[in-house]
């Protein structure tokens, strides 16, 4: 049975200002809950399921000694975010993994600066995984990445990709001698730029691109060109225009 | 002021099937409703606006003869979508372009096999019309191109792209003698494939990928390879793989 205070306790991490507050976030579905017990299981506080997910998850959560909570299916549906709730919710602690800026040395990474939408960071964060981005670094305004809506988004991507918050001024990117690379409407064309293995790639905000200040910082400044038949569309889409810099920058480094 | 018959008539349109019955659709806020006014003024059936809008196109309008009526924004609210409202809501027709099978030789389209999010099939359009894709042809199963939130994520591509709903099996290929590409998930490496500036890329659904019975007319089965030290993600979001191969088309084949 699920209390009344469960599942006002539940339904606050749904807020980013409980989810700070708890330092906790919500994990559901049965896919993305299972990756979350085979990767971290340390971060997990407590599990909501149906006896279907328990019959079948139970032997192995009985192991490592995470509290599971038997609930229905009506349950349940009181205290999911999705649309068809599956089987499982998982109350999880937030992690952040250790970063040094060296660390960015020998590495294709990312800072996100200011994205705003949460399907546009989900979405990103799993085309970095993809792509295998060693680092996706957030500016402090960016959507929290343990969001309801972000979290679906990653399609499980949050396990796997480095995410931390930094203001860049906090890089210290000076001393480690990066190219540095910035997605903006008028740069120069990226089919025709000398994309190197490493370095670190900025994409701006979904309406205001790269804000003012860190601009000056960016050595290479890209584009992707719109195809002389474009017609009234303005701009890509923010987790797109990411997509397509990363593909092209492991398209002209291949590894194998 | 508004009336009962047109709010209830108004949101009955979110939904596909009172979409269908009346042949008419919603286009909302400020820059899409100029866009819509500037392209396609005769299919404008009717337009709700606060006083601000009204002052600012009053004139046009007038001379255009679109019925507009004034309301406020507690109005406003209770038709729109929208988070923010924003001002102005269109009653628009909906419009196919002429196609003929004909058309697709000498040109790069979009074929899409079952599409069912919204945001992807919004985001697809929009990044379609940056590439100058010709056609983008829609399985008849693809989420409707003119529900609220396709609308919204096309960012007024809606107007410039051509888009059709089409079997794939009336579009009669074999005759057209046209290189047919298929998105899946092991196909050659699309940065070693031979890409001609013309075709037809089919992608297929999130879930499922191409249907079963369209893969044997794919003569040129296409991945976008995962770098090695991707890690768990197994697949890309549909609309950006599909802005990574379209990218990867025209990086291909520079008109300049």
């Amino acid at each position: 049975m699920l209390s009344k205070k469960n599942e006002q306790y539940i339904r606050s991490l749904s807020l980013k200002k409980f989810r700070q507050k708890y330092n906790n976030f919500i994990i559901e579905g049965d896919k993305m809950v299972s990756e979350l017990l085979a990767q971290f299981p340390d971060q997990v506080e407590r599990i909501f399921a149906v006896p279907l997910w328990i019959n079948q998850y139970g032997h192995q959560l009985k192991k490592s000694g995470i509290s599971v909570q038997e609930i229905n299916e009506r349950e349940l549906k009181k205290i999911s975010s999705l649309k068809t709730p599956n089987q499982v919710l998982a109350i999880v602690r937030q992690w952040e993994p250790d970063f040094q800026p060296d660390q960015l040395r020998g590495s294709l990474s990312l800072y996100l600066d200011g994205i705003q939408n949460p399907g546009n960071m989900g979405t990103i964060l799993r085309t970095a995984d993809w792509f295998g981005i060693d680092w996706v670094i957030c500016s402090p305004d960016c959507v929290d990445r343990f969001s309801p809506k972000v979290v679906q988004a990653t399609m499980g991507a949050l396990f796997s990709v480095k995410c931390i918050r930094q203001n860049f001024k906090n890089l210290s990117l000076k001393k480690l001698n990066l190219p540095i690379y910035g997605a903006i409407l008028k740069g120069e064309n990226l089919y025709n730029t000398n994309l190197k293995p490493h370095g670190l790639i900025i994409i701006g905000n979904e309406g205001q691109g790269i804000r003012p200040d860190i601009l000056p910082f960016v050595d290479h400044p890209i584009s992707i060109p719109p195809h002389h038949e474009a017609r009234g569309t303005e701009s890509l889409n923010a987790a797109i225009a990411t997509a397509i810099i990363c593909a092209t920058f492991r398209g002209a480094n291949p590894t194998s």
